[in-house]
């Protein structure tokens, strides 16, 4: 399962080179991965509803081509691993009027409850671990 | 009683005409309260903790004069107006270096609880009120 | 002429109230901003190309409900006034699923060459000063 | 060669888990990266003004422990590794007042002109080139 998440280049998103700022690919890998997890079936807003948080251990990204004002962009989101206290998920980014790659990344969390503790969520939330497992194709 | 708080500009606050964002004076504002707030002898995470929230009502900036990556800005908070339900605060961004008015601005603010229910904070929390009433000068 | 820009609440435009922080209105005005400039004729990416910036001279926002993350959210934009150095704008940003008034505010704008100092936009840029005109409704 | 650039949590940095959104982190880095050059005996406005930019090609961030509202911050930068053409600087951040490491990271940078076309710095600034291989020590 990949899903596909569009948006377009913000003002504010860009820096005095005239590009966009590398931070706001790690809120771009985030508006991809909220639209991942309501693919998957759940919402993320649920998920923490019923006390699952997803904190980060780890980002990366690479920067292939920069991405400028007005920019019409897709985030490419997919779910690499999934163990029962975590998960990886990969990105691409690319520029749809060009079909260009702009940048590829990485994001690894824990399952956390709401006090920031590590979390089983396979016995947590059986339901919630079965449709994200699925979406890794099993 | 006026704070003075200090920062330095930040590459990621500039956009493509080479100057900050306005959105960031708004951020710039925020730090200018908290300050002033910590210096009339409460924090505002003591405040939060005590079940006390600060949401906007209404925000307003004038920019006089644009601020640039690594330019060294002094934003000068002074509390305009104390009621038991509302907060008005104003501010003023200087370069400190070429002593220029930047921007002024006012943000108005609600006392309410961690429901965003409206508060009144001179009944909830009397000490709080107390300190912030002398730091209009009375 | 009104524009209506659509987007989604991001993560990291929430704060630790569990609301969006303010800062990012002025983000979703500018949004709103590049889409009604383009749906003027022009785009705003056009105009800089063209030599012409539009740096705010002001900006107010007047906060009624607050936006939470995933909220579907409509920015809708109008000109309120055009002269010939500079352009005021209105929003008002909606919660599209409960059709709820978040927020309302207006920017005002100079027209600029790139070294930031002040422009007749109806001497230097006729077809663009039409252009706008048509969409404030003459 | 190490500099030490101190912050304090802004609010609008917060999302609503009550921490320090992850994005931040990368313009912290940056925070210290231009604490960190300026140290060298350059600045990077300097360098930008002298027509060399440093676009990022990676970034990683670990993420240790979370960092609150109000939170007094360092981050320690350092310069890993320096070619004609690229740059590897490291970063730790840390809570200055529990003493806490919050998250480690790495940014590599290219050299480019500004039309974002790789430069070989040792040619076109020898003397910054001189000073940065300085700063790593040798």
């Amino acid at each position: 399962m990949k899903t596909e998440t569009r948006l377009t280049v913000r003002y504010a998103e860009t820096d005095r080179m005239g590009i966009v700022h590398h931070s706001n690919y790690a809120v771009w890998f985030e508006a991809g991965r909220t639209d991942f997890i309501k693919q998957a079936g759940i919402s993320y807003s649920e998920l923490e509803a019923r006390g699952v948080f997803l904190p980060l251990y780890e980002i990366t990204a690479r920067f292939k081509s920069p991405a400028r004002y007005e920019d019409e962009i897709a985030v490419i989101t997919s779910l690499k691993q999934l163990t029962r206290v975590r998960l990886l998920l990969s990105y691409e980014v690319v520029n749809t009027t060009t079909n260009t790659l702009l940048a590829t990344g990485e994001t690894l969390h824990a399952f956390t409850n709401t006090a920031l503790k590590p979390l089983n969520v396979e016995k947590a939330l059986p339901d919630v671990y079965a449709l994200l497992k699925e979406s890794t194709g099993g």
